[in-house]
């Protein structure tokens, strides 16, 4: 049992919340028993796991440990828990997975596909929110263009509760993702303030996909000008935007209700 | 100009950010010229804005404190600021209002009216969220019962970006609540996961409510025993759960969408 903050692991485990760090060791951290049956059905493949015994004791996944090999499971003290884990649901797991690669060239995609694409997002609770939304929704994918945080973000996952490993994801750039869209001949629907279109009145029923900007400063130009349609969400209020989380969620909710869910 | 750390009205400040301070001394804490503008516009009083005149310069809404008396106004020092301000965005200005009274009979209704109930809110950074939205969609008002938080804890007030101060609050038991609904005419929508009908297909147009649980345990049975009708979002992934926040919206701009906004 590792019962010392000292032991090299734990220690490597705390510099893993470094985007460099992640990236170096190509590793990455995800704490809790649902996250980590769910990365496990999506087949991304476990380095080591970290057990509290007496918190996963308590666990309603009791058996997500079948498939781990025993060299690669970790007893650690109570204590040295507390500092590796930042939730308080956590039933006692923190494991250390490796990435998968996020290629546009590997998302499958349905007859009649949906798929929601975020440019230059900036804050990891909000594209773990989307994640999150995209997994309800049935999305086919959420596309990454240009991000300012790396999908493996703790905060990603925390706020995802799993997403990341439920739904497709990629990352590329904007122009990447315009081709590859244009080839797959999927509508792409721009969201902004300023669009002459409101949401509520454009054919969600094609293939079709959402693109939404940054909270502070919206779609870039690149967007706007190739979008097939600019969209807008009505405010009616005396304050001029929503959490991009909760327009994406709003769009894609409308899209999944013109299709009969 | 305040430089101390040490000035008393500066510990005042930072002290007021525990909810029974609040309370007992009967003021809150804001930040953000927009919001400090939504607040004075909807009638809050103020007791004092400190103010960062570097960063004041900078502020989209240069005429904000034109009404502030000058004895009100209390210069403070980058340094100063930089304790008492949470947000990056806070235009040098933090001021400390007067609550007001949130009682459900003075909650002024239009015609056909809309309503957000969250029970038992835990977050306020979901609180805020679901202030933003119901500003976003013009709700009638979000009634808040047995809340786990206050209306004015600072998350609130920064995750709502001003939502506290455009959307009429009321805050009272469930008890209450469902009284005063029932002497309005308002039909009542239980959201919940297990719920017979789907969102989608009820009748938001005319005078409803929806009424949102915790995202730990839903809806207690007060609820889901009285409400008009029990009503669920399509979940189609492999995460049986929406962010509160998120399922709010949905259900809100659907009826705004039936209401043709």
């Amino acid at each position: 049992m590792i019962t010392s903050l000292q032991n090299p692991a734990i220690k490597n485990i705390i510099k893993l919340s470094k985007s460099n760090e992640r990236r170096e060791q190509q590793l990455f951290v995800t704490e809790g028993a649902r996250e980590l049956s769910l990365a496990l059905q999506s087949g991304y493949r476990v380095k080591a796991v970290y057990l509290c015994r007496e918190m996963f004791d308590k666990t309603k996944y009791p058996n997500v440990l079948d498939p781990i090999p025993e060299e690669m499971l970790f007893s650690v003290s109570p204590g040295v828990f507390a500092k590796i884990a930042y939730r308080e649901n956590s039933d006692g797991i923190v494991a250390l997975l490796k990435p998968k690669s996020h290629d546009l060239k590997d998302i499958r995609l349905t007859k009649n596909p949906f798929l929601i694409l975020l440019e230059s997002v900036e804050k990891p609770g909000n594209l773990g929110a989307v994640l999150r939304t995209a997994d309800a929704a049935a999305a086919d994918a959420v596309i990454v263009c240009d991000p300012q945080t790396d999908l493996y973000n703790p905060n990603v996952i925390r706020s995802g509760v799993g997403g990341l490993f439920t739904v497709q994801t990629a990352v590329c750039t904007s122009e990447e993702a315009l081709t590859w869209l244009h080839e797959h001949g999927i509508t792409v629907y721009a969201a902004e303030l300023q669009a002459a279109e409101f949401y509520q009145n454009v054919d969600f029923t094609i293939p079709s996909a959402i693109v939404m900007g940054t909270e502070a400063d919206g779609l870039t130009g690149f967007w706007l000008k190739n979008a097939t349609k600019r969209i807008k969400i009505p405010m009616r209020g005396k304050i001029d935007s929503l959490n991009v989380s909760v327009s994406t969620a709003i769009l894609t909710f409308e899209a999944m209700r013109q299709r009969g869910f």
